[in-house]
């Protein structure tokens, strides 16, 4: 495939399928056959093959990070990042975003057909890792003939497989921005999801996870289950900044159940659009990947190994009032990246935003990551910002 | 009724029933009639009526404080607390523990006959606040004939209702100690109290409220509400003490949806037992009192005119690693209290232990309060410590 066949158009690139000649191995033990991975790509990739950049997405994102969402219609999550003469300027890289094994906008994942009965997989799906969803970027990085990505980047999940890919695929990633995230799920972390998970599973219309072939879908259960996840994406400080105890299209509480407060009405906004663009399926396995992830398990429990002698330059980011991915998970990884005597940079950036600070028009933020990208840019041997 | 009648015998004393004549008065503007409020005492009423403790239980507790559970077997849940020469010394004071209104221990609550209907309340219960909770036990206090209460105590929820007694009622208190709580109830915990009630609601066996009548439970619903509270009772770091990232009976993970860790398992065993011993609506009923609760807005905003002139003596406590009612929210109040001029003590205990240290041994805590309660007795004219 030349590179010129990879820039995006309109409609993106049309997915790659490997066939079962070409099987994606799992963690779990089985290989997954006629895998799909669905992607979008933004720019151009040099004679060099040089400026290839790697964003990956966070539990409910997907590839369309840039442009207009084609089923929300609204902006791509990092939109505000993503594109001609923004910060990661597709004028200067190429930027590629697939979505995970197990989503479900087109990669494979439960909602797609088991080709061994023809009916959607549900939970006949493999349970699948943070590894097996860096294995298929593998596959279409491959595929797209890149042997080293300039940069990997992404936040929240997206952070986890930045580590997976400098820990596993040193020698294919230049630069690396793990943001927002931690070398393993916690134990309050893993407890949410858990809490999300039953929500889901208790709704009747789960049909243990074969509602696609009774065309119901759990809605109840996974709006519940976003509602919850979303407090955790937030701070307290912005819940009482945006909401306060403000009441809704109203003067005094009604003495009843309905959605009283703004807060309340906001959150159940959140859990019913969520089900009208996510498969229910696909949330549960993709919060177990992430409740997997525990770098240093396969280290001997000790995290520098995981790193070790790595030459991938890293900048690490957090977010002050982050208390689902907080700056002391940051700590341990720069610890252990030091330790393994590894290039890392690691900024705190002062948000009151929570954990969704990585998706916000946070300036301190951007700039940290400007100016690493300019170095790294600079090290790399790419033209300087502006350059033709 | 005699003093010595309400000394508290295995059984307890029997419910008091207030007929039509004696209504309660709520503040949605309905009065409930064929009020019935069931309560414990502890210790024994002395001569001058001088000596009584109401202690007031939070979200899900009841009047069971100490003892043991009729319904669970267990200990009560400030049995550490209550009892012969403990803190809360039964050998010295008359402790009064009373089932809040709208609650499911045999106060009236949603799971009790609508006298209109004879069928359960289910959501034609009327919904209460706190202030509702705390004019019942009032009326309890009056029954039992007592003027004022030697000290009002109580956590979370419980705290709520101190500060209530405290501002409403300030004649008939002489000490207060609210614990772990809040002047009002912040977005974020509205927030989660909302998602808990979605879970019930969103349960088909919740049949719109009249569940019993079909006699079925919610059952789904209510542990997925309990499982999603339960976390924000604990502190991360007492999570990550207790279970961190240990799994439960197995030595690698099954890649499946079974509780793989044991903070899963853990939650799913909160949930399940809850819904044992607790009813789904009286879950809304009390959640929403809570979610209703800001003392201020009665003052025209202004926390200090809840306390104008207050001759009560006040002790705070909050806990460090309390996120579900930080120290803030106790900073708030002491404020409120310093510029209403009041007798105020407060103390922020430095625990690991999250929202939940409040029912958990403490020393420090517990010592804070041994003083306190030992420094108003005196100060009351009751004999000290020890004796007879």
């Amino acid at each position: 495939m030349s590179a010129e066949s990879v820039t995006r158009d309109a409609a993106g690139p049309p997915p790659v399928r490997f066939g079962r000649d070409h099987p994606l191995p799992l963690d779990c033990g089985v290989h997954l056959d006629d895998l799909t991975i669905a992607y979008q790509t933004f720019g151009r990739l040099n004679a060099e093959r040089s400026n290839a950049v790697m964003i990956c997405h966070a539990l409910t994102g997907d590839q369309h990070v840039a442009g207009i969402h084609p089923v929300t219609g609204r902006p791509g999550w990092w939109d505000m990042l993503v594109g001609p003469g923004r910060l990661i300027d597709t004028n200067r890289f190429f930027v590629i975003c697939s979505n995970v094994v197990g989503g479900c906008q087109g990669t494979t994942g439960p909602k797609e057909a088991d080709p061994e009965t023809g009916s959607p997989y549900g939970t006949a799906f493999p349970v699948i890792t943070i590894a097996d969803m860096v294995r298929a970027q593998v596959m279409l990085l491959d595929h797209l003939g890149i042997d080293q990505l300039f940069c990997v980047i992404g936040g929240s999940m997206g952070g986890m497989q930045v580590l997976q890919w400098a820990s596993a695929y040193p020698e294919r990633v230049f630069a690396a921005v793990p943001i927002a995230t931690a070398a393993r799920h916690s134990a309050q972390n893993i407890a949410f999801h858990e809490v999300g998970r039953q929500a889901i599973m208790a709704d009747p219309d789960w049909c243990g996870g074969r509602y696609l072939q009774f065309d119901v879908k759990p809605r109840a259960g996974l709006a519940v289950a976003r509602m919850a996840a979303h407090i955790t994406y937030l701070s307290e400080t912005a819940l009482h900044r945006k909401f306060g105890r403000n009441l809704q299209d109203r003067d005094t509480v009604t003495y009843g159940f309905e959605a009283d407060f703004q807060v309340e009405s906001y959150l159940r906004h959140q859990g019913s659009t969520f089900v009208d663009r996510f498969d229910a399926n696909s949330y549960l396995y993709i919060t177990r990947a992430m409740d997997y992830f525990d770098l240093a398990a396969e280290h001997d429990g000790v995290l520098a190994r995981a790193f070790a002698g790595t030459p991938v330059r890293f900048c690490l980011v957090s977010f002050s009032s982050d208390w689902l991915f907080p700056t002391s998970e940051s700590k341990i990884l720069v610890r252990a990246l030091n330790a393994a005597a590894a290039n890392v940079s690691f900024v705190e950036i002062q948000s009151d935003k929570g954990h969704d600070a990585f998706l916000l028009d946070e300036p301190e933020f951007h700039a940290t990551l400007e100016g690493f990208l300019n170095g790294c840019a600079e090290q790399r041997g790419l033209p300087p910002a502006g350059g033709s």
